[in-house]
């Protein structure tokens, strides 16, 4: 039966309900019911469900036809928060978030290079208790925890299966984060969740297929399909960073030749920089270009040129309505904006496809991890309150 | 409310009950209600609705338990017919499709290079007529026409934007052949009904997300999740022909440089082949390459680092769990075949993905574009016939 089990149903029922009592408040049950074609039984058992963890409250609206009192109902707007923790190698952002996406409070913690996940993992429990406990949240209302991290995670069972940048490999995060806090904990790859977040309130609102390219220590993309983050079967689907643009070019560290991310990513362009004279970031290599060095407008138009092929292969891969770009290396040097704006629409992308999307930046520049994976917590939530009752039902 | 409005609902109600009869046949009205928790009364409403038009019918069946007799629902097999029909340079072929996706009649009529639409589709309108009355098919039965075609397809009008191989523009093929055959008509890429055809029911049987990657006149790919074509924007997803994989690489004759199919595509090879002496086809390519000839085994081994390149690209964007091979260059040729099994995996796929999916050949060589134009046709009425109702109450 696949996709249509009773489990997946049910699931889907009680979603289908919430996220319609959210966006169309207030609603009767007779309105619920009557739009969904589910039945009053059913309706009622959610509807008794949702109450009972106090996420809905009825209201009583005079009618106007015949001015009996009618009971509606509608979403308790702080009924639902989550925790959003972003871990980058130097820094943990973790920040509490409401149903529609707000960071309602939030802390920023230090993080050693290299550290032990015990410690990072660790802190990050002991960051989340000082805030809720600081800032007086009802820890009841909390109904997840959402991380997210550069590197190659497994969604299903919360675990980095490899964060070079964190220097972490096999790490139960999900699992030493649930024992620290006693919270469900969602884990993901933080190019997945800032997509999230970036289609759901951000730049990408209102969007149907929208992608997320990040110019960072790598280069990544995600799909997001009518809210849903495409995985793909390993969770892996996006990374555009190693898939070969020049068969006859730069070894990538990942033992292939010729990978987008030997051209662009900040350590790349930096390390080819390097060959000449010391330059520490990316700030001082786009200086020595204004400068009038060669080798560094060499460098740096190479970079623009594979940044405007990464878009236009990603726009013939995924046909999105919306393309988000986010990272250093595009979101602060005006000549980057500039020549994407000038040229990459016109003169890289296929030309069947010009005009089918937009080119927008991030709008959550530095909290959009932290806002993705609050959301990615809220978004399995459901999930999970319907798993737990099912096993009510059961004992029953 | 998106994906959620009453339209939506009714559509996915109905596709919803009608596949779950058909997968798990017999059932009662009251399981149906069980399972999908909607009400008795909408249960009734689609399930007569689907009596009516007599893709239903009742057995009836003792009941162990209490002895008395359950009415029990299945889909009549050949309730559902459609026609498919893949249209290609210089032939055409005609199936009658049933809902196991089975050829049960088929004709194929050539087709003139270059063939105006209008006589092509008058050819096609007239072949249909001759199939269904020779092999005395139920006309009621036949819910519509698919469409299969290379080219630029708009999918919601059912237009051709682009056909280069048939030398079509702006062509709108389900105009003109619902006025010719009094049929509804879906039009689509060859290589996204030949997906939905393998990954129904063909070499991709079983997986949730598979991909077609076609090496023919030009490279494309069609992703399919979860038994749904991933259209994006506008139709054009998957389009790795023109991913850039070689910036200061040869001209495209879509006016980028470096596009993957002037590396892999028939025409191509051959043009580069036609540098050095007359070849007319990729056997004579081969034959060359056999009889020890340096610029043939030059041209062909590039190619098979392309096809590679592109197995591993689509893995890298896609993370998919089945990669469907197709066309000529791939399966016809055994050293392409034993070098795509000996090094594609493990000296061409980025290493975390490498054993993610399997690599597979198409497993209805010819019939595959007839096949799945008519699942597309069956796929549609669903929704068809959901608006027609919606036309009826309006009426009332």
């Amino acid at each position: 039966m696949q996709k249509h089990d009773q489990d997946y149903i049910k699931r889907k029922n009680r979603a289908t309900v919430f996220e319609m009592i959210k966006n169309n408040p207030p609603l009767s049950r007779a309105e619920i019911a009557r739009l969904t074609g589910m039945s009053p039984t059913t309706i009622s058992r959610i509807v008794s469900d949702l109450f009972h963890l106090d996420f809905m409250h009825e209201i009583e609206q005079e009618t106007s036809s015949v001015g009996r009192k009618a009971v509606l109902l509608q979403v308790n707007p702080r009924s639902v928060l989550s925790v959003g923790v972003e871990i980058d190698k130097t820094m943990i952002r973790i920040g509490v978030i409401d149903l529609d996406g707000r960071v309602i409070g939030s802390r920023t913690i230090e993080r050693q290079k290299n550290e032990a996940a015990e410690a990072t993992l660790g802190n990050i429990a002991a960051g989340i208790n000082e805030l809720i406990e600081a800032e007086d949240f009802d820890r009841r209302r909390i109904v997840g925890i959402g991380v997210g991290l550069p590197g190659i995670i497994d969604y299903a069972s919360g675990t980095a299966v490899l964060s070079a940048q964190l220097g972490w490999k096999q790490t139960d995060i999900a699992g030493i984060l649930k024992k620290l806090t006693g919270l469900e904990v969602a884990v993901d790859n933080e190019l997945k969740v800032k997509s999230l977040a970036e289609h759901m309130y951000g730049a990408a609102k209102g969007s149907s297929r929208s992608v997320l390219i990040g110019f960072g220590s790598g280069v990544g993309s995600s799909l997001i399909i009518d809210g849903e983050i495409y995985r793909g079967e390993s969770n892996s689907a996006g990374e555009i960073g190693h898939t070969v643009v020049d068969p006859g070019g730069i070894l990538c560290e990942c033992g292939k030749v010729g990978c987008l991310q030997t051209y662009i990513a900040e350590a790349s362009l930096l390390e080819q920089s390097n060959k000449i004279k010391p330059i520490a970031n990316l700030d001082e290599l786009f200086q020595a270009r204004r400068d009038g060095e060669f080798w560094a407008a060499s460098i740096i138009d190479r970079a623009m040129t594979f940044i405007a092929v990464t878009i236009s292969n990603i726009a013939c891969m995924y046909n999105p309505d919306t393309v988000i770009l986010t990272g250093k290396l595009v979101e602060r040097f005006s000549e980057v904006r500039e020549f994407i704006a000038d040229k990459c629409m016109d003169q890289f992308v296929w030309e069947p496809l010009r005009g089918t999307f937009q080119i927008v930046y991030s709008a959550f520049e530095n909290d959009g991890v932290v806002i993705g994976s609050g959301l990615l917590a809220q978004s399995r939530f459901l999930d999970i309150s319907s798993q737990m009752e099912q096993v009510e039902l059961i004992d029953n």
